[in-house]
């Protein structure tokens, strides 16, 4: 596949639009042995993720899909199996693939189930999520909905009382709408740091604040390199963030039939990087509850919130830096550029 | 109304029988003009709170309960108005009255609905909660359903990044089935500490640990009685558990339609002191789920937690407290129990 004439950037461009690196993400996808759904949903995603500065989701994880895909761990071709359950429930059988995709395939029978039944719940296994989970639920709020989600990743998280690590960094991401203005949106890991954000912290050399992670020997540390060789993450908030991080493993887990964080062996595969877990997602319809509109009620919340001296909500910075990047193009170093383009083959 | 027999416990005594304990709250609540079903459910409620060792929802709320009644705040003569919105979708008016006889009111239509849907929602609104959650998610885990529900409070918690309170301690409460074992349950407040751990702490002259609180100026504070005197509490976990307790109003007051935390005023009800607000309850089916069986899977990620060294599981210390209690009643001080007989009107 040739570069589409919007990649033909010069080398010193330190700028690409949003359009021009999601045609370049694709074409890394698809030379990787995805099939095209699959390589136009996750270059959507993570092209996203670096428009709004959530870097530790964008590009940077790239070598990690390249590495994965090319290790034969997860099958970048995997035709999703939608499963119809009942009237609020709907399965998705990943088939070794990606969560993206799945959810790709469940989302209008989804939200059909939320606006009749007023809720509706999608699981999610058999499947590899490698992205921000924000991604999952901002849609969602965007037309009028309310969206939770919950995915578990891979054994490095040490629940609170234990020993040894068991839970994956088991984020959890909600969206609602907002009367005139762009959905409230967070995405939080249930461990202390996420681990992409100890990935980068190692990349750049720099210390970690205290009350992250261990080392291999269940010590306190502040060296990324020593919570990702051998150490372990600790959860956030102690005992609460602990017990959040448990229901994560409950509910991507045992209630999709996905693997636990700690229930797959990537040993044969040399460069797998993506956790073989599931996913949910509960979607609500705020048009059936009673009262004023709830998204004249969140932006009421939100204007308190801002009353009670708050500068910043969260998604604030991602939607100024997503503003950012759709007026001036998103900023990238070179040598990034330079690695995606030949991972694409132009 | 004169005491049943099994109440006749001699003023030396210091332990009572569930059964004996429930009837004398029963007692009371009828004394300060409940219904005979509110009075019910409150004392079953409050009771098993006791019973369990979970002393700041316990009796200790007694008194916080006849205060708020007799300041005619509360309704405690109201009959919950059960709406079947969608056919997962269950809204009840629990006309200013408290929220447990609302759910008991709808809870029939919410499982029915959960068991046909595979997921369905409760939505209370024009509600008091001022007893702990957990009592509210675990009886669905012990007929094999999973619970979350999250409900608002009063203002006395700064939102992180902000100088002034306007969040409730909003907690957020789960409960999963479990194979051969009692359910997993945990119910966590979203502030650092939870607001009746202050009161004890406070009557009984003991300091907090550091981070759960700020004074009237706003400063930190190990002094349970500079918060609870014009001061306010922090969320647990930083931005975290702030992002938690926002996502907490917006699905206990705006999706239910009752009041956020910092909505409703109280001054002119001397002793009111039942937060009127509202709350959810999202009840899933998990025999809809694929895969082995939900409980079945719980309890292996419970084995693998003590094997990853975890004495503990949350709700472990009230069930042990609970089957000791069982055994050799539950144990009040003698001025607690004359004083309930007292308010019982014995």
């Amino acid at each position: 596949m040739s570069a589409p004439n919007d990649c033909a950037i010069p080398a010193a461009a330190s700028s690409i639009t949003l359009e021009a690196l999601t045609r370049l993400l694709e074409s890394v996808f698809l030379r990787n042995g995805t099939s095209a759904e699959v390589a136009r949903v996750l270059a959507a995603n993570c092209a996203n993720a670096e428009r709004d500065g959530a870097h530790s989701h964008g590009v940077f994880r790239i070598p990690g899909y390249v590495s994965t895909l090319n290790s034969g761990w997860v099958n970048g071709q995997a035709v999703p199996q939608v499963e119809d359950v009942a009237s609020g429930f709907v399965r998705v059988d990943a088939g070794n693939g990606f969560a993206q995709p799945a959810l790709a395939a469940a989302r209008a029978l989804l939200v059909e189930k939320a606006r009749h039944a007023g809720i509706a719940v999608l699981a999610i296994r058999n499947s590899h999520h490698f992205a921000a989970l924000w991604p999952d639920v901002e849609p969602f709020a965007e037309e009028g909905l309310v969206a939770l989600s919950v995915v578990n990743s891979m054994t490095c998280v040490v629940p609170h009382g234990a020993d040894r690590p068991l839970f994956g960094t088991n984020p959890i991401a909600f969206a609602a709408p907002r009367a005139g203005a762009a959905p409230i949106v967070f995405d939080l890991a249930t461990s202390a740091i996420a681990h992409g954000d100890v990935q980068i912290a190692a990349r750049k050399g720099e210390k970690l604040p205290p009350g992250m992670g261990v080392d291999s020997l269940g010590q306190p540390t502040q060296d990324p390199k020593a919570i990702l060789e051998g150490g372990a993450l600790l959860p956030f908030g102690g005992h609460k963030g602990s017990a959040l991080s448990m229901m994560v493993e409950l509910l991507a887990a045992a209630l999709t039939g996905g693997n636990f964080s700690f229930e797959f062996d990537w040993s044969n595969h040399p460069g797998a990087k993506t956790p073989w877990t599931g996913q949910l997602l509960i979607v609500i319809d705020p048009s059936k509850a009673a009262g004023q509109s709830f998204a004249e009620r969140s932006e009421e919340l939100v204007r308190q919130m801002h009353g009670a001296g708050l500068k910043r909500l969260p998604g604030d910075r991602r939607h100024l830096q997503r503003a950012r990047s759709l007026a001036q193009g998103i900023v990238l170093d070179e040598a990034t550029l330079l690695q995606l383009r030949t991972l694409a083959g132009y």
